[in-house]
């Protein structure tokens, strides 16, 4: 399928792949600027992918037991303080509530702060709920009888970023966070991993991207967690991109906020926690790892838009004609559970409409057209390949809902087929180096380390790439064996997987 | 039902009914104090409750066109400045956000604003999206073609109020506010109307709160509207409450924002536009409405927990039996679409298990005793009126399911006959006054006004009722017959409803 209409093209990737994204994510309708320094406006159709993905990670957490709640979206400064490591990781670029008034300018026209509404203490915008969640804590939790508390938050988060991108780092951006409170470090231990493999499920089962599920390095771990677990996916210019994490938090909030429980043998002791979460930075995923040059390419378990029916015809009874058959397959889809738009637009062609709805990544695409009508079959074409089938009519709703499940497994696959072919693992200093050398990405690098964060630091600061994670799950039995560090020579149990992330 | 465990109780709303109201939304679980002034925190069982709300508010929206999209938290202090009347109405109590950093203190511990990091501009974070929102909406619309534009969003807002309640009103709190363009005033003012009639219905088929629905007076309506309509419900100590509002704005943010399009006849014009929300303050009304002595009453089609079974048992092997007859029970009438939990701890009796889920407004209680059991029925309390019966085993799934629709039709008949028994007809001064005498509400009193300000002002500070609405739906035809306005004896067309409000 080849543009028809120039101004509906983007970029293509192998060209300037942040171009390409940037450009797709406003054409393809999914967010758009605003006025507002770093943070974006999801418009509709990005927000509709947004519900879905909610929708069926909510779903998740609730089925294991978990509830919803809403805390406050403000945190004094002080709370900031009291857990040291949370205080270097997030007490830095924040937005700071500092007066609660404006007034008429008594010099001119417009608004000032009243200098008289100062707060006595200034609140900041949560970066992260920890504090303000452990402060209510709390007052929840006296007994062993109050534990396990399983609860979640869907929330806006404010963090000052320097460099910002939609969906990948906004100032502002939508998330779930949740918040868990244990009897033991086990059942912590538990909930955390319990969370990681939804988080994996999701991305690779709704999302149909691929993902490694690690640990974090000490130096990449959540600032304030005992150890961080997470889910890592690789973009088509072959750079890491961090989709969701889960950190076992220890004792360390409930030693700064003082939450401590009666254990079931009578004896008073610190709670251990999680917390958990992930982003719209889940739609930037989705984007990076499956788009094409056409446009926005979703996988069919989470398109805003599954179907859509091109009806043809260019005169009043052939619309007619069209027109109907057409609000016959969208019922049959929607009463199959399916997200169906006919497009009945008049004054576009249907190759406009083509490309409409390929940048917009409607899954599958049926034309219904009065000679095809005639001939008793019909075109259907699916986005993931562009291919198109002649179908029967009468055999269209069916081989539609077929098609989903072909596309959602075809993406995957596709997308796992990618992430093979730019794994690699090296063993010198030289390889390494050279698989990260130039701007782009260098795909996931198996290696050894010696285990320091020093020798961590230095292999960032060599070659932009930072340690993504150690896999729970290897990618093959070979990277457990042991060997020797890539930079140092030092003895490493074990191969880490580096790349340059997002 | 009596008290057995006293901690548990509430003060009667005839002794204290704002202390009343204050002790059980903390002691339903429904909500607690933050550490943020006028902040609340929304305990699970009352975000179970909103999340019921939104969902069948959103399948309404949606079912009438609509879509959701988010915009930013942040709206720059100019943009504020655009909208005179806007201006009057929002730009006074705020949350100002001035910096983006905090830093090290370097004179002790903790840490302080940057001085370094002073926006620019300040931000203010919405107290409503209209500025944010029209100021997006200028780049989106061209066209006739573009238009209507039917966006709703799901959101936090923060208004810096003095006197704070939860639920009610607090500094922060969760609503969904939509924001639609048109190309005519009519197509604008039927949108109003359209969603006005949405939360009527759900306000009586839901909430199963009888409401009037009505227009405001230009005093009381929305700063930078041409009108406002909303729905007004009546709580147990006779004041009302506003429980949503939908603003026909005519061009006026279109005008500030430059909002015009080129219309089917080619000519450029400005848009039309409405807005419109409810917010989290619709538990509060729902509280204030149904609510007793005993704690939360919940309708059916919006309760967290529709159905509670207390199975009984003071040894294992009875336990054994009743828990598996409940589980039964629970697992038949989840399948059936109902929300149900079986309470089986162990520690508390079953009077405290019944306590417990009155006052969380648990709508149906079934005990599953051995001895119950062993003559073949047992006994299934309801909760909006108090009353047990006794119903044979095999029923009682039937049974329980059938006393959804009765409750919920039960509860809104009773508020109904509530409003009615407090709403008066006055039509001398010394009535109106003797009606609003005293420290509690006065009900709704049904008086012509003469349709001025100045005549709203002078009785609102005598006797601290205002103008609630002007009905579009008539109470009774008598009300739409002219008259001589209550305080000034000009002449009136109508009457119109006054009350002590919320």
């Amino acid at each position: 399928m080849k543009f028809v209409s120039n101004h509906l093209g983007v970029t293509p990737r192998n060209e300037d792949f942040s171009a390409w994204y940037n450009e797709l994510v406003i054409k393809a309708d999914l967010a758009d600027d605003s006025a507002v320094r770093g943070c974006m406006v999801i418009k509709p159709h990005g927000y509709a992918l947004w519900e879905n993905m909610q929708r069926a990670l909510d779903d998740m957490f609730k089925a294991t037991g978990h509830v919803n709640a809403y805390f406050p979206l403000f945190i004094p400064k002080s709370f900031l303080e009291k857990e040291a490591d949370h205080v270097e990781g997030f007490a830095k670029e924040c937005a700071v509530v500092t007066h609660h008034r404006l007034k008429a300018n008594p010099n001119g026209p417009g608004l000032i702060v009243d200098p008289e509404a100062k707060l006595e203490e200034e609140l900041i915008v949560r970066p992260t709920s920890e504090t303000v969640i452990w402060n209510t804590y709390k007052n929840w939790i006296q007994s062993y009888r109050d534990l396990p508390l399983l609860i979640n938050q869907w929330a806006n988060v404010v963090r000052w970023e320097m460099r910002t991108r939609k969906f990948l780092r906004t100032t502002e951006f939508l998330w779930q966070e949740g918040h868990t409170a244990h009897a033991t470090y086990e059942e912590a231990e538990e909930e955390s991993l319990k969370i990681l493999e939804i988080y994996r499920s999701f991305a690779e089962d709704w999302m149909a991207v691929p993902v490694l599920v690690g640990l974090k390095s000490e130096s990449e771990k959540f600032a304030g967690a005992d150890h961080t677990y997470c889910i890592e996916a690789l973009t088509q210019d072959r750079r890491a991109i961090q989709a969701g994490t889960s950190h076992h938090l220890g004792q360390n909030f409930a030693k700064a906020f003082e939450v401590q429980f009666q254990s079931s043998a009578g004896k008073l002791e610190y709670v251990y926690a999680t917390s958990w979460g992930v982003s719209t930075r889940l739609i930037g995923t989705l984007i990076m790892a499956h788009s094409d040059d056409q446009g926005f390419v979703a996988p069919p378990r989470l398109a805003p838009i599954q179907v859509v029916i091109v009806p043809m015809g260019r005169d009043e009874a052939t619309r007619e004609r069209t027109f109907g058959v057409s609000d016959q397959f969208a019922a049959e889809l929607t009463s199959a559970g399916l997200r169906v738009k006919v497009d009945k637009r008049e004054k576009e062609s249907p190759g406009y409409k083509y490309n409409y709805w390929e940048m917009r990544g409607a899954c599958v695409r049926i034309e219904v057209g009065p000679r095809d009508l005639d001939a008793g079959s019909l075109i259907v074409a699916r986005r993931d390949t562009g291919e198109k089938e002649t179908v029967p009519v009468d055999e269209v709703v069916a081989r539609t809902k077929a098609l989903m499940g072909e596309i959602q497994a075809n993406l995957f696959q596709r997308a796992l087929a990618f992430r093979e072919a730019n794994t690699t693992r090296v063993d010198t200093w030289e390889e390494f180096e050279a698989a990260f050398a130039g701007e782009g990405g260098g795909g996931l690098v198996l290696a050894h380390w010696d285990g320091t964060s020093q020798t961590e630091a230095i292999i960032s600061e060599r070659t932009k790439a930072t340690i993504r994670c150690i896999p729970l799950i290897p990618l093959s039995p070979e990277d457990e064996t042991p060997g020797t560090c890539v930079l140092t020579g030092a003895p490493s149990v074990r191969r880490v997987v580096f790349a340059k992330a997002y």
